[in-house]
């Protein structure tokens, strides 16, 4: 693996080059995992002119260092005590080797972290070094998508193991809870994110947090839970009904985001533009009337974080391509009754290669539990 | 309790006036909460001349709040599908009110969004609040204690009722998550912190994720998790040894972790140096040459975040007051052998009232499992 993050580091001092900046900073733990293998507790990695550095506030410990960092890469642990920042000490040692410019995150740093750095290194032009590394997370290579699609496997058999339990008279908070410990169970490192469940009039709702509310009778049911593998992480969100007839309320209902959702994943093609996604997923369900309340994009990019770039959504320039690991996830809530979200993670593939892959394959028919 | 954040606000707007600044703009979840008793994903709480807001990127879910937002505050939110920064938002609306100048979080605001602040609102001079907010919290109110004395009671609860089953064979994320199924299980909003459980070499490990690892016949076993309450967040550590007979080393190692915690325990009166406590409890460590390898602190304080100020570590100045509940954690790894750790959640009391309030319970003799 060494060489593929020696690789990822050359492509983006390449950038870094051409803008001009001798030196980039790379503060936020995504991106110092995704260029360095591993990303310590406050580890900062510095793409100096000469060499890679990794800076540790203190030694980190092998189980729990979010990764493995590179064996190739150095690595400096600033001294017992110190209590230092790891990125005010990166600027000195750049200032001291004669460096005049760092590009830096300044959308991860703050303005106190960004102020000590300038004094730490008065001699030293800090730049922005803006959103390069999200962009080049993007497009993932094959070992990422492996690991995706194993994340998708380990949330598909927690999901598939629970809809055989008994779910009515349990409360949201303890499915989740059981969700999150048969993710484990199934190897993931763990939850991607907090799984929701939501059920009767808290269902379909986008965020929910699980409340003591017990499944009854008649609900919608939706869950959404994500497994992290290797950093990697996925999303699924179901929604099924609880009993032996759904309504008729809920079948309409269903069938509407159901096929919004459809929608959404058929125009997965490398070149398509992200609104046109978002468009083909939203223009449904506002056409069935339900404008109002939408949540403001439709899905989203996956990988070492589970919100990132691209965002599915009426105002985001850009196209899709080949390698893009999305969600697309519309739903519809309505106060006080419920609602339905559906939601895959998939990888976009061009149509000689079949067309987008789906990674989460829990079945979308609505399910009577 | 809405007089209590309006108190709240209060004190902070009378420090902004005294500095010279006629707004404050709060964008810290822990401290937006604190000032308006609920912080919705995304919320800015602008501190007006005339008037307080909390601005919301989009409508609150009730359930999700993260806390019951003060009824008095007004609440605004962003237009649907705006996309925009609630803290951008609220400058815009202070510039256009004729204010001249508007304290931030430096330590919070990344130098992103402080520019886009600055573009927004030409005419108003940023100013930095600091950790004025922060520094608010330290000391508690009888409500946030009780807070934290029932979030102490959930994990003494969760930590006893694991001691009564059998831990050979089980590995430390199982052990992590049946302890966080407990909490919820009595009454926890959620585990405060992801619940570290340390078997074997790993124990007495600060801050060790959990592995694959199964509890051995001999272990030492390190488990230290907390209970969220309604936001406050406890802690507690504790070692136990597996099996019949613990290792003479194992019960030397024990009996000095145990000395050294509660030498740091004893001296937590009012008027107590920050670094006095800390050197209470990592002197018996090192006169007995652990010095190496220490962890850089030996407690913190706690509240709203699990990881809050007072740091008590060799360097910070400062003393203790009265209804400042802090940790006190010192402990002591052997690399390949592993360790001890016992921590404590307490709140300085006077004397007079019978000095610190032991709010972890759980027994601190060396139990043999």
């Amino acid at each position: 693996m060494s060489q593929v993050y020696a690789a990822r580091r050359a492509r983006l001092r390449d950038r870094c080059s051409a803008a001009g900046d001798a030196a980039a900073l790379i503060s936020r733990p995504a991106n110092v995992r995704y260029l360095a293998g591993g990303a310590p507790p406050g580890a900062v990695l510095l793409l100096g002119p000469d060499e890679d550095v990794l800076l540790c506030p203190r030694t980190p410990v092998p189980e729990s260092t979010a990764g493995h960092v590179d064996d190739e890469l150095r690595l400096t642990v600033l001294p017992a005590g110190h209590g230092g920042d790891p990125a005010v000490a990166a600027a000195g040692v750049l200032a001291r080797a004669g460096a005049d410019s760092l590009a830096v995150e300044e959308h991860h740093l703050t303005v106190a972290r960004h102020r000590a750095l300038g004094s730490a290194a008065p001699g030293l032009r800090l730049a922005d070094l803006g959103a390069a590394v999200e962009h080049q997370r993007i497009v993932k290579d094959e070992e990422e998508i492996a690991c995706l699609r194993i994340a998708a496997e380990i949330a598909d058999h927690a999901l598939g193991e629970l809809l055989e339990s008994i779910l009515v008279g349990r409360t949201e908070r303890h499915l989740a809870l059981e969700l999150e410990r048969r993710l484990v169970d199934h190897g993931a490192d763990g939850p991607a994110f907090p799984t929701a469940v939501a059920t009767g009039p808290h269902s379909g709702r986008p965020d929910h947090r699980p409340s003591d509310r017990r499944v009854e009778e008649g609900d919608f049911l939706s869950v959404t839970l994500g497994a992290d593998y290797r950093g990697y992480r996925c999303l699924i969100g179901r929604t099924f009904v609880i009993g032996t007839s759904p309504a008729d309320w809920q079948i309409d209902l269903y069938e509407l985001v159901f096929g919004a959702q459809r929608a959404g994943r058929e125009v997965l093609v490398p070149g398509k533009g992200y609104r046109d996604v978002d468009r083909a997923a939203r223009q449904p369900l506002e056409a069935a009337g339900h404008s109002e309340g939408l949540a403001p994009r439709t899905g989203h990019g996956v990988g070492l974080e589970i919100d990132e770039d691209p965002q599915i959504a009426p105002a985001t320039m850009g196209k899709l391509d080949a390698c893009v690991p999305v969600t697309v996830g519309p739903g519809v809530h309505l106060p006080g009754r419920g609602g339905v979200r559906i939601d895959d993670t998939l990888v976009v593939r061009p149509e000689a290669d079949g067309g987008p892959e789906l990674l989460t394959i829990t079945t979308k028919e609505l399910l009577a539990l």
